[in-house]
């Protein structure tokens, strides 16, 4: 296979589509924000009562940094009624808020968020208010509770997480465009990659490189493992060296205008092993088989979709290898609904959507090969598509 | 003042040292263990239930990424009984945990902690078990407390919170390694900021010098905010330039050996505003103010320190632009207790310990400065000593 260099991948968005992207967001919040209030009519209550980073940005438009919410305090909380849109905002926070969130009413709290629950309710006229249980603490619950008796709580369950697991144009392109930063940033390493080097220096300069080419941010910790630490699907590189006929894998993503990407390749260095290619083989397979399974079928499920890869590796024999799920959803997280596994929803995937198929065989002490692409999914146009555009074949460096 | 250059600072930690670290944390688990165990006679109740990720680290040894613990699921998460140590992984972390947490007994739960959880307490004599309130969610509780009548969960306030707050002399030394790598990055950046280099740039920058020069993360996403945008005491480094008679505030920090750095200073670039210089000059005193006040105070308490910068800024008329905190503490986490804040405890300070103290004066569309250093504490040993060992002075830059 011809290597692959950083060109053969889009480059980094421009300006004026960074731009685009920031005006389609805007566009498209007072939808959003209709498709959770058509949610409170449905529900019987008057308003909800959103905690989480990726939530208080795609509803207000506030933007935290990822962790930024642990030190954040209830900066960025919001209230939706049927009226009104209230970002809560400490004094570090304030004017961050009035710029990022304009058509929302920020209320400065400070630490005293249970003190000023019912009048921040009666404010909007919100006797029942929606809360993700899942997104609140069990102690601040009881405190809500506590302080305001007249305010019901009622738990919301996952409301925003299904609205947002169907993805606006703006937002598969700017994951497309993730994508293509992490394409790249592994192209440019490519050459890099020799016997001797460190898996911890490896994934410095895919981080660097990445930084460098458009991202932002990290969707997460870059892993860069090598031999039979490749048997560890959630490793951490190290001090370790990159010795000639292992394998050396690579799970990585980059955030780009606050979209992410998710991608998993397994190298070879110097000859490969016949063991290796076999479960290289036998894994791209199995993605394979997820990616036909959803482009024949007429409404897949995420669980169906895991068992099309999954047989193929139980069938050789592999699946108490393979102990981790298929895929997972994601967009401004790296982990988001949906969810592709043994125990996935058998409703029809939503669509358009956006996930990761990435099956793995994992052989303790030995070696591991996972490999991951993002897959845009529309069932009504009848699309699935790769957005992850390195190639998937054996690639041998070093 | 003479310009600093990293050779002023301690070199990063070598292999041996970050080796003695590792054992002493090895040796000080039974201890951290013991406090616990203590807590949960004095409470009444069989078992403790672990979610957060430094309270992980701090007493299993299991370590995760800063985000990690929202992609891991229940792994990590712990139980600790009078006799036992019972850590859940999923098949991603099995090996992990068994490597990071030997003296542990590792139980394989995936998704189905709930169905599992009478299983895991009865097998520990567990009735009545502990649970921070503050970090499960109010669902999770909720699913717990259904799936084991016979198991009732107490909320057990923050014991390990205290419990972290006194400093083992082994976290002291990481975090004195991490404020020396800030240290030595900014005094590398000085001369590379002239007008015209963008915030996103220097921040870029500063991020690169610290993870080349010893540090395995940050401790948050540096601010590099020039000029008007000092003011947003959390505001996001943008593509606007350094312009000369601007102040350049960088807040950043370090990761060394899992603990954790923070510092703040506010540099002139060109000619320094007579304005900028005198808010300097009172944020410095403020500043000063506390330390004086934690060299002089018999037992301070957090409440007391943070007046003793706040009285001085208040008195030159400022009180309204300083809305936060002096400081927190710091270590696993960035940011923990103790609180120095006017809501603080007025109870004695733990010692011995580390925190911030960073006063603050923010004028709106204007300009900002902080100066943040990180100071450790002991009142035994009648020590107050400021870790972060770059010059507070006026430095004027560009």
């Amino acid at each position: 296979m011809r290597r692959p260099v950083p060109a053969d991948f889009a480059s980094p968005p421009s300006a004026r589509r960074r731009r685009a992207w920031e005006e389609a967001d805007r566009a498209a919040r007072p939808t959003r924000l209709g498709r959770l209030r058509a949610r409170l009519v449905e529900a019987g209550v008057d308003a909800y009562f959103g905690l989480r980073r990726e939530e208080i940005r795609y509803l207000t438009g506030v933007n935290l940094g990822d962790g930024e919410e642990k030190m954040a305090g209830h900066s960025g909380r919001f209230l939706v009624s049927g009226e009104a849109v209230v970002v809560l905002a400490d004094s570090r926070y304030t004017l961050q808020a009035r710029r990022e969130a304009p058509d929302a009413r920020v209320e400065a709290v400070t630490y005293d968020l249970p003190a000023r629950w019912a009048e921040l309710c009666a404010a909007i006229g919100a006797r029942r208010v929606a809360v993700p249980a899942a997104d609140i603490s069990h102690a601040l619950w009881g405190e809500l509770a506590a302080a305001a008796p007249g305010v019901e709580l009622v738990p919301s369950g996952t409301w925003v997480d299904q609205d947002r697991a169907v993805k606006e144009p703006a937002e598969v392109e700017r994951i497309a465009a993730a994508c293509a930063v992490a394409d790249r940033a592994l192209a440019a390493l490519l050459p890099e990659i020799r016997p001797g080097v460190t898996e911890a220096a490896l994934a410095w300069r895919l981080e660097t490189l990445m930084r460098e080419g458009g991202a932002e941010a990290l969707a997460f910790d870059v892993a860069a493992l090598a031999g039979p630490q490749a048997a560890l699907p959630h490793g951490s590189p190290g001090e370790r060296r990159v010795r000639a006929g292992q394998v050396l894998l690579f799970d990585f993503g980059a955030q780009v205008a606050g979209y992410r990407s998710d991608m998993t390749r397994t190298l070879f260095v110097g000859e490969p092993r016949p063991r290796d290619l076999a479960v290289h083989e036998l894994v791209a397979r199995a993605q394979a088989a997820s990616i036909a399974y959803l482009e024949a079928g007429i409404a897949p499920n995420g669980r169906a979709v895991d068992a099309a890869a999954r047989d193929v590796i139980s069938a050789a024999g592999h699946g108490g290898h393979f102990g981790h799920g298929t895929g997972h959803g994601i967009g401004l997280a790296t982990h988001e609904a949906p969810s592709l596994s043994r125990v996935a929803s058998e409703a029809p995937l939503p669509s358009p959507t956006v996930f990761s198929v990435e099956p793995g065989v994992y052989l303790e002490g030995r070696t591991g090969v996972r490999i991951e692409d993002l897959v845009f999914f529309d069932i009504t146009a009848r699309r699935v598509e790769r957005l992850t555009r390195f190639p998937r074949e054996v690639l041998v460096v070093g």
